[in-house]
C-alpha cells in the first residue's frame, strides 16, 4: 500500500456504497497506485452447492469484477469517469470447502484511451490460483 | 419455453437460493432446454454512477454468470455437476438512466465434456445490446 | 454482398498483399459493409497432425483473425486507421479430416471509438461450427 | 532450459513442419518443461502498413498462437494429443517500426483434462509488452 496514497475515500465507495459487494460481504484488503485487493470471507449462503460447501463461482466473479474496477479507480488520483470494455476470467479449479477468496488486481499497461488489468484469485495459497483475469477499461469515455 | 422441460424447481434455485442473486432482485423471466433469460429491475441502490443513474456494470456482470449458468443447468433433465472454465463479458454501451437489465443465454455447444454458452443483454429494445458474452463449462467435472 | 460497395481494392489488399494469408492460400469468398468472409482450402501442408488429416488450429486462427480485419475494414467506405484491441477464439471442435474451413465475421457494433466484431468458422456445414470469436478494434487509433 | 528435457524433435517440428511458421520465419529461442520462446524477425513482407513499417498484428497473433501450442506441448515428455480450446489475446500497442516480434508463453496451471497458458510478446524490451495472451487446451481429448 503507497503511503501517500490516501485511498479512504475510494476504499468506502468501492465496499459501503456498492450494493452486491456490501450484500457480499466484500472488503477491502489494500488498495495502491493502480492495484487493489480485496476479499469475500466464507460464510454458509455464499455456498454454491450445499454438497462440497464451496463458496458459489459466481461471487468470486463478482469479487474478481469489483476489484477490478478498485485497481482502474486506483490509477488516477482524482476520480475519472471509466468504462469497462471487457472482463475475461478463467476458472482453475474451485476453492477449497469452508474457504473465503482473495482477489488481487492490477493495471500493468495505460494509454491515452485503454487501461489494462489483470488479477488472480486464490483461497488458502497464493502461489495456487482459483482463477485468473484480464479487463480492458476505457478511460474518459464521455471525453 | 418447452412444455416437456419442469424448470420449477431450477428456478427457484436460480433465484431464491443464490444470495447475490437475490440481493439483486434477479427475477427469471423463462427457461427452456438449454436456455434461459434474467431480468433485473432498475433500482436506485443498484446504481453506479449517482450523476448518470445507470446501473452498475458489476450488476449486469453478476446477471451475465448467473444467467449462463442457468441455460447451461437447463441442458440436463437432471442436475449434473457443471464447473465454469471461462467467461467473457463485452461491454458495449451503458444502460441507458434508470433502466433494468435483461439477459438471454443459449447453450450451442455441448462436447461430452464442455458445454459452450453465448449471452447478450439489454436495457430496452432487444435489437440494441448493451453486452455480449460467450462461456464454457466443463460437464461432470467430477466424473 | 453490397451492390454499392466497391470491395475490389480491399479484396486485393486482404489476400495478395498480406504474406501469410497468401501463404495459407486465403482467398475472399465476399465482403460487404461491415462484413466479409474468407475461406482456406485443404492442403495437405496445412495439416496438423498427420494421423488425423485435419487442418492445424492455427490455420484456423489465423483465418479467423484476417476475417475479423476484413470485416472491420469494410465498415468504412474509405479506409480508416484501426488498431486491433483483442481477439478471442473458441475452438468448438476439430475441423473434419481434409476438408477446408470458412469463416464469416460481421461488425455488430460501432461507438465513437471501438468497433466490435463476431465471426464463426465451419468447414462442410454452416450449421455446425468449429470456432467462434470476438474481436475489438480501436478506430482511428492516432486520431 | 531444462537440460533434462530433450526439445530437437519438438524444436523442429515446431517450427519447420508447420507450413505458416515456416513461412513467417518464426525461429525457437527456448523451450523448458512448460515453457518456450519464438520469434519473428522484422522483414519488409510482414509489415501490415507501408506507411508505418509496423509488422502486422496478424503475424503477432500467429507467433503468441504458436508459442502458446509449444508451451503446452512441452508439457508432456512424450507428445500427447491436445486440442486447442480458447485463444484470447490483448494487444497493448503497435510494434515498434521496423522491429521483430519475441513471444514467451507458460502453462501456469494443468489439470487432469485442461491445460492454462500465458504468454507475453514484446519488440525491444520484455518489461515494455506489445500483447498479452491466455489459452487453454483440453488434453488427452480423445481419451
Amino acid at each position: 500500500m503507497s503511503d501517500s496514497y490516501d485511498n479512504a475515500p475510494l476504499a468506502a465507495r468501492m465496499t459501503e456504497h456498492v450494493p452486491h459487494a456490501h450484500a457480499l460481504g466484500m472488503t477491502l484488503i489494500s488498495v495502491g497506485e493502480g492495484r487493489g485487493s480485496m476479499r469475500v470471507e466464507w460464510r454458509e449462503d455464499l455456498v454454491g452447492d450445499p454438497d462440497t460447501g464451496v463458496i458459489a463461482s459466481g461471487v468470486v466473479t463478482a469479487l474478481i469484477d469489483h476489484t477490478c474496477g478498485l485497481a482502474i479507480n486506483a490509477a488516477f488520483a482524482t476520480p475519472a469517469p471509466i468504462a469497462t470494455l471487457d472482463l475475461r476470467i478463467d476458472y482453475l479449479r474451485p476453492a477449497a470447502p469452508r474457504a473465503g477468496v482473495t482477489c488481487e488486481a492490477f493495471g500493468y499497461k495505460t494509454t491515452r484511451s485503454i487501461g489494462f488489468v489483470r488479477a488472480e484469485a486464490w483461497d488458502v495459497d497464493r502461489g495456487d490460483l482459483i482463477a485468473t483475469a484480464q479487463a480492458a477499461f476505457m478511460l474518459n469515455p464521455r471525453g
